[in-house]
């Protein structure tokens, strides 16, 4: 692949991919696996070997075709890639359910984020004497002033649609680099000014798989829409 | 397309659109929109016209080539893909901090699925006294012969990823069509078997955020890594 093609932007999927890749590595490596291939990590997670290749390939030189990957090796240098060990800051906004259930979620700690902060929605007021998990729930009005104080890498999403879209006009103007978007919405208006969105739509994530259950069930299976 | 064609299993990116492209159409009726077309539909969502009139194809004849869709009338289509109104049964399985963000989950109620029974994942004790939202949380052992007498459609499976494993081995045998994984495995065996899964993997959608922020961040925009 020709240098200028490397330095073009990496599309979604591929940002989607390497986390996959890495947690197999992991498990590997759990098993004590030394030595593995694209052919293998393809087998594992339904993904095709040429497609695992040229994933890497966005990212440098990796391995030698007919030698695989040193399973280590390429853990390594996938915990690189992702900057597992970057130490980000981020803040949440929204402090219902979802946001409950993921101020405590190990997931934060083991990559090396810190959550900084927790901020209501605009809709909601901050408690500051009702808490989560040792944070006191700041109102949003402080969120622009904490941002320009101090900073963060990613902003958590977990506010309604509504305030969501309220959050989206004011964030682009307070450094964010990335949003983890619960909202619902798809923010597609400060992904075009440069910020990362990750959303994890649930009602989206619902309803695709009703549909896969409405028309690959047993009634389909047995023809009946024929 | 040719009817043979049509009847072969359609991929799980399909299913993964159609509910973007109901949502939208939602969005359109909610605005009095009465007529759009796939390239409206495509710039708003970031898909090509051309995809969103395969995706719909696989279901049946829409619209007219210049022509576009009645808005209501497609949403109603998608309704009925979708099987909005097929009133699912679901349980719970796994009754940590994530199902207790889902358990109350607007998105459940709005979509039809009945959410019959909450169950301790394996590892934990089915604790009857504390409850979630009014449900008792039965033990584990118990799911088999609720399943047998009452059935579900749909498992939400919000265990560790150790119990996963445990609660794969159990599901095949007791009639569920889908799990809705939150698990952070990839229960590729039991999708082996026919049943559908979705997952929600907070952990790499997160690293794949954190990924893309390493890789697209000011650093590599001025060219740095050239």
């Amino acid at each position: 692949m020709a240098s200028e093609e490397k330095s073009r932007r990496i599309p979604e999927a591929v940002f989607g991919r390497i986390p996959r890749y890495y947690r197999y590595l992991r498990e590997l490596i759990g098993a004590d696996v030394l030595r593995t291939s694209s052919t293998d990590i393809g087998r594992a997670l339904g993904i095709s070997p040429s497609q695992i290749r040229q994933d890497l390939s966005r990212f440098g030189d990796f391995g030698q075709q007919g030698y695989g990957y040193n399973v280590k090796d390429l853990y390594s240098r996938l915990s690189a890639i992702i900057g597992v060990n970057r130490n980000l800051d981020a803040v949440m906004i929204g402090a219902g359910r979802i946001a409950r259930a993921l101020a405590e979620n190990p997931v934060f700690q083991m990559r090396g984020i810190h959550m900084r902060g927790i901020f209501a929605a605009p809709g909601e007021c901050g408690q500051s004497g009702d808490g989560i998990d040792g944070f006191a729930v700041l109102p949003y009005e402080s969120l622009s002033g904490y941002l320009r104080q101090h900073g963060a890498d990613i902003a958590v999403l977990c506010t309604s649609k509504q305030d969501a879209l309220r959050v989206c006009d004011d964030l682009p103007a307070l450094g964010i680099g990335a949003v983890w978007n619960f909202s619902g919405e798809d923010l597609r208006e400060i992904e075009a000014k440069g910020i990362i969105v990750r959303s994890i739509n649930l009602s989206d994530s619902l309803l695709s798989l009703c549909c896969e259950l409405n028309n690959t069930g047993p009634a389909q299976r047995k023809g009946e829409r024929e």
